[in-house]
């Protein structure tokens, strides 16, 4: 069998001609893509079946279990994505700043692609093709490496996304799949510097943490989200409850849900006790420091562990505070730098805390529920990122891209 | 003695004031280590003659002692620089793209600094300065770790900048230095991802893939450079002597210098030879293909492991190649995509090369020493990155912050 390095290899000679495809070339392979995926959907479902039996018999959780699930309907919406991303404009070839110097040279700056992208995943089989077709749109080669639940449907996924290269004549090798579910190929697969360019790992924190202390490919994270929403003593308390309402119960398994509520102490006695109960009633569970458990009956205590914890379902930890002073200290120390918001009427205290709160993303009157690709425009999203180099936030197709100086001379020489 | 974790854990704790810092502010420290600098001059030269008696001791070649040096003029050159720095914009705060979102929100991105920047370095005292101003003029603050044989002298250095940052009603703690020669506090210190958000090397290839293969911290990595001149059928043939000259011998240590050229068949024959004789005036040796030995006697032969190497001297090897496709695979195959040329005088044949040579930077009919922050006008240089991922090519200020999404609502909750 090949080993981890040699796909690498392979993928990193395949990844020139992608490097120069045109955007219609490129659309055309997502086409193609997108018509094989239709055409093959009895196929898929049958080698998903395979996976959900094996992940059934081996007690994979209920949650885990949705995630690896394919139906008709997540077909459609993997062949959606596809066509949206076919609408996108190519970042490829953009010019983003032109400068002309004394010496009459102009030095621009261009969008290229990364080269290879190396994307290493868990449950979600449909990650095969939505992430593919991401970094295939912006000229991206992929090395992936799927769970061991999902190697049946992944398998299957890759086979069709190859057909769909070998159709649109590019070399098969564009994407390439480590049909392992071995750890160890984890591990070979981060040391490939010479080949990839890039790393991205979706999944949880034991796989991220694995990848960051063994990578020696730059990674970009997806981290957790431990995302608060403040109230200042000035906010309008009903924009306030829908706001903390919307960021907390909408969709609490997901990264950029609230998990902390921070409430300024002149507008706690008002505003907690009518909070309180409209969170209980939706069946999320309060904990809180001193002040809120006097406001909020049968709230637990909060520890310190609990102002730092991601929880992803429906509980909040509250907290009351002196202002917005504390409020910005607390969210910068115990945050993880995702998403966090303020309710206020006030300008200055909003641009404050827009300015201050060092997260990927910062809200004024607008639920952290929004932290999200499709929400900002992006059009597409590989992930949230929660670093600070290269991409923060959302990352859509210009975050798979690098910027190269590109220079027009007329026989300049240094002196 | 305080731990490398501790020392990160103050840096962090200190850079909340230097993110949020008004440019005058800034201005203001860097002026005052300017000043302090200027006047300290006697002690910092006499720990200086520490380290270049120990270092001579210790048998360090003259290359390393000149690295090492400090002198009036070199001081000269470290407070020119800050105030150059000084003069320049503070890129935190402005915004890069505003988005009115169907909805009623509007989705900015905000520069703002990295955080901690870690920096390891090796023997030359003046990186201890010339880093640190760019760093904190981003915003940003600073855990040093330099090279042993300057041990003495960036103490001095350091407690300069603590005193200034001081004297600018700073917290000292915003600059901290690794007293210590030990590489195993480099390994410590790229183990602090909570502290620390980039690390950025400036060293020799042993250290970076040392720091690459053992950091969860981010890195920004300024690799080596085997930058070509390819000359095509149609150049102006003095115009391409001119540059292939100036990119060998000009400076022929530094990482932008040419260490490869590549000639069209259809012209090797009227080049070569009289751009051989012009290199071998100036004492540049000749290694070629076979092609080249033909038309350049006293050439050695050039091995595969010479089409991959950086020379850093007055070295250079040749290539007769069929033409424009034969040199873009060449360079991208054993290039380190750091800086190549195309001299011609085709449109066509120049933004081929421009776009599809997959370099940091790419030049047409100039030469490849143009390579540089100061040459590209972004007023200073973190030296130059030959990664993909955030910065590629020369860094400067901007290069130093982060792209935040800063988002301005009225209520708007998600559906």
């Amino acid at each position: 069998m090949e080993t981890v390095a040699e796909k690498a290899a392979k993928v990193k000679e395949a990844s020139a001609a992608l490097y120069t495809a045109s955007r219609e070339a490129k659309d055309a392979l997502l086409l193609n893509v997108a018509k094989l995926l239709d055409a093959g959907r009895a196929k898929v479902l049958s080698e998903n079946a395979k996976d959900m039996e094996g992940a059934k018999t081996s007690g994979l959780s209920e949650v885990m279990l949705d995630r690896l699930l394919l139906n008709d309907k997540r077909l459609d919406g993997m062949i959606a994505g596809l066509k949206d991303i076919i609408s996108l404009p190519d970042p490829v070839g953009e010019v983003t700043e032109t400068v002309k110097r004394p010496n009459g040279m102009t030095v621009e700056r261009m969008r290229v692609p990364l080269g290879v992208i190396g994307i290493i995943y868990e449950a979600r089989p449909n990650v095969t093709i939505d992430a593919s077709a991401l970094a295939l749109k912006s000229g991206n080669a992929l090395l992936l490496k799927g769970g061991s639940e999902a190697i049946n449907s992944n398998r299957k996924l890759v086979e069709i996304m190859k057909q769909a290269l070998n159709l649109s004549g590019f070399s098969e090798n564009c994407v390439e799949f480590i049909d392992t579910a071995d750890r160890a190929a984890v591990l070979e697969m981060v040391k490939q510097k010479a080949y990839l360019d890039v790393i991205i790992p979706r999944g949880g924190r034991n796989l991220i943490d694995f990848i960051l202390e063994n990578s020696s490919v730059p990674v970009i994270t997806h981290g957790e989200g431990n995302c608060h929403v403040y109230v200042h003593e000035d906010a309008d308390l009903k924009m306030a409850e829908e706001i903390v309402f919307n960021a907390k119960v909408q969709r609490p398994s997901v990264c950029n849900a609230a998990e902390k509520l921070l409430v300024s102490s002149k507008t706690a006695k008002v505003f907690l006790p009518v909070m309180a109960e409209r969170l209980k009633a939706a069946g999320v569970s309060i904990k809180g420091d001193e002040e809120t458990r006097m406001l909020v009956k049968d709230s637990a205590a909060a520890t310190e562990e609990d102002w730092k914890k991601e929880y992803s379902c429906l509980m909040i930890a509250v907290k009351v505070v002196s202002g917005l002073d504390e409020a910005i200290k607390h969210i910068n120390h115990y945050g993880s730098h995702h998403s966090d918001a303020i309710v206020t009427t006030s300008k200055a205290a909003g641009e404050k805390f827009l300015r201050e709160v060092d997260s990927a993303a910062v809200f004024v009157n607008a639920s952290t529920r929004f932290n999200d690709g499709f929400e900002f425009g992006l059009g597409a999203e590989m992930g949230i990122s929660t670093q600070k180099l290269h991409a923060r936030g959302p990352m859509g197709l210009k975050e798979l891209t690098s910027l190269k100086f590109v220079v027009r001379g007329s026989g300049q020489v240094r002196k």
